[in-house]
């Protein structure tokens, strides 16, 4: 007996209706972000390893997948200081650091404002587990050259008519900037130099509650003022709800002294989506953080009511091209969480009505059955042709999985006009 | 200055008008294969380690990038007997092991008579050269379970087609069998066990001509009476034409004893084939020999005239799955190498006439841009929201570049009746 043959630990195989379904909402994605005026790029699937492991992929760095030198020898594995002196390569554990060395290979060919599109994998070396893999489709979008709150306007407004596309309701964005973040904090006493610190578990706050979470920062040694001070903020009453944009809205929601000029920005953005949207499409989170460090202001976060997870988010990260330009350059970007996002949706099979299985016995001619599903590919069905089986219930079942909705039976005088077609069940 | 930035060596980045050029061409041939009656399948990028090193891949095989196992040490670099021993994956150099590999491991889901696309990138660490890259896009399409020619009808019938839908016209397919060539090398008295090592020679014959590869042949040391019978069989007249398909012209360009099987379904194949295209699409190449090791029947190849080099091919591999499954299954596939079909194609862009760009001064609010960019989309436009800049003559280029054809000034009255729109020169 042969031994079970499964793909690599923690990725997948995608059979036909799971690839054909992957594919629908994939195309609706792209559909609807070009319509809203993105291109879509295509970067390789791996980077050079200096530029993975350059400090901006944050945590995820540690699960890049490694790709060796050619070439090597014994010698040099003996002469190796560390494992990663053997690879040149890495596969990407995110489409923002390929687009940022993108950008950067290629700005003279570029317009002043970049609006990109990538739909593609990443990999990470994660322990497998249920709903997490480690090669995961993300579609980003991503705006490169635009300093000013259009650009968040117009990613937000691009993913909610995509989620909307989807069929995807009840969906609500979460925004913040991470300048209001690190405003509140000082205000409360929070040294700046330990902001990055006090954020990474101010970010629990979903999972731990206000009372775990000011727990975890008096454990973890933070100045006992300024917890005290977040602990008083925290009882006020209405800073933990989610409140309709605005100015106002938004310095209620915070300790006095947000950045003003960030308030100002985050209110537009607010108010333009909610507008457009016609509804509360976009909330204030006033604690929420994100966990990447390379954000320097507007953060977002897509949640929805039936899920215990975010399935997208992003930010605005205007140093992180610099990093390979040398010049800095204005970026923000939108990432949907594909994996998180198809099994919302249910699209309905667009070519199945067009599709027809033609079964023979064998005596028909090739080149008959050839010409026949030329024929009737050539009047736009979809065909194919069959070998009627003894038991034809199997067959039928993954006909009707594949999308086929018609059978004929062919003879040797068969044409396109005199086949007669039934329905599948 | 900033140091140059580049994607990794032999790779490529796709610009906006290249990456639409592609997703055309692939939709095109996705199309194609799926009418007729092909599913879609995909695998994860990387396999285990062992199984591309399983034989199956050839001189492939030695191309693969290698993937480092995670959790190494430095004590497991100076332990290890050889490079390969830290790597646990590998990216995938074609699409035929991952193929094998997948039947194998979802057999019980699949239909009895298996028809696979896979439309997908493979690597390859080869010395980067023009045209030739390190990721590269192929176009594959397999039929399993199927040991009689009908497998070969439909998967030549359908790349013929699909060619024809991309605009290539010229293109032929020169087929030829393992068996017909196993055949003559033994009426011409090659051994057995040297037929393998001859042929990689003989497949020199486009590249040395006949005396090339008799003297090839002759020095490497083959029997000089079986490389005589194959001069004299050289020196017959007719012998190197394309001959047109049917029994009578196959036996007559190769060596008397020809396998009589081979020869009827060969000549099945190309009459059914040739007979449905209304012309001779398919040609019999007796020394077509095609590099790879796991061929057991019919081969192909596509030639196009324009071009020096072939763009696809395929054959029949009947002992491959069961490498994996440990039971044999017959299959055949067919290879469109998309890098080199890319650059013959040249389809219109499909929604380049409704494509518009709203310029604006920066006084329209922004929900109004978001509001009357939501408004053509929802008309069916794809629409891009431009701040005028002082030169207009760089972004008109490059909205021109991206298939944006139409331009109107918005200010903050306009509404989605009262844009004028002009063309874009």
């Amino acid at each position: 007996m042969a031994s079970v043959v499964n793909p690599p630990r923690g990725m997948r195989d995608f059979l036909p209706a799971d690839k054909a379904r992957r594919e629908r909402v994939l195309s609706v994605i792209r559909s609807s972000y070009r319509a809203h005026g993105f291109d879509e790029i295509e970067t390789p699937v791996v980077e050079d390893s200096s530029r993975l492991h350059s400090g901006l992929g944050g945590d995820n760095e540690k699960l890049a997948f490694a790709v060796m030198k050619r070439g090597l020898t014994v010698d040099d594995l003996r002469a190796a200081g560390e494992p990663l002196d053997l690879a040149d390569l890495g596969l990407r554990f995110d489409l923002t650091v390929p687009l940022a060395r993108f950008y950067a290979s290629h700005r003279a060919e570029l317009p002043t404002v970049f609006r990109a599109i990538q739909i593609a994998p990443v990999w990470r070396a994660e322990r497998p587990q249920k709903g997490r893999y480690r090669q995961f489709v993300q579609c980003d979008i991503d705006i490169i050259g635009e300093a000013g709150p259009s650009a968040e306007v117009e990613l937000i407004t691009a993913t909610a008519a995509t989620l909307a596309a989807l069929g995807i309701s009840g969906a609500s964005i979460r925004v913040n900037d991470r300048r209001l973040l690190a405003s509140a904090l000082t205000v409360l006493g929070f040294p700046a130099a330990e902001h990055d610190s006090a954020l990474i578990t101010i970010d629990k706050l979903d999972k731990l509650g206000q009372d775990g979470v000011l727990a975890e920062l008096r454990e973890r040694g933070f100045d006992s003022a300024a917890a005290d001070a977040l602990e008083s903020f925290f009882r006020r009453p209405t800073t933990m709800e989610y409140l309709p944009f605005g100015e106002a809205a938004i310095r209620k929601a915070l300790p006095e002294g947000a950045d003003p000029v960030a308030v100002a920005e985050l209110a537009a953005i607010g108010e333009a989506v909610n507008e457009v949207a016609g509804g509360q499409v976009v909330v204030f989170d006033p604690w929420l953080v994100r966990g990447m460090g390379y954000y320097t202001g507007t953060i977002f976060e897509v949640a929805h009511p039936e899920l215990g997870y975010s399935i997208g988010g992003g930010g605005r990260y205007d140093g992180m091209i610099g990093r390979f330009l040398g010049t800095d350059v204005p970026a923000a970007g939108f990432s949907l969480g594909f994996e998180r996002l198809v099994d919302l949706v249910d699209l309905p099979d667009a070519d199945g009505a067009d599709a027809v299985a033609l079964l023979h016995d064998g005596t028909v001619p090739l080149a008959s059955l050839a010409r026949l599903q030329g024929d009737l590919v050539a009047r736009g069905l979809r065909v194919r042709v069959e070998r009627k089986p003894r038991n034809l219930g199997p067959l039928f079942a993954h006909l009707a999985a594949s999308g086929f909705s018609r059978v004929a039976t062919v003879t040797p005088e068969s044409t396109a006009d005199s086949l007669e077609f039934k329905p599948l069940r």
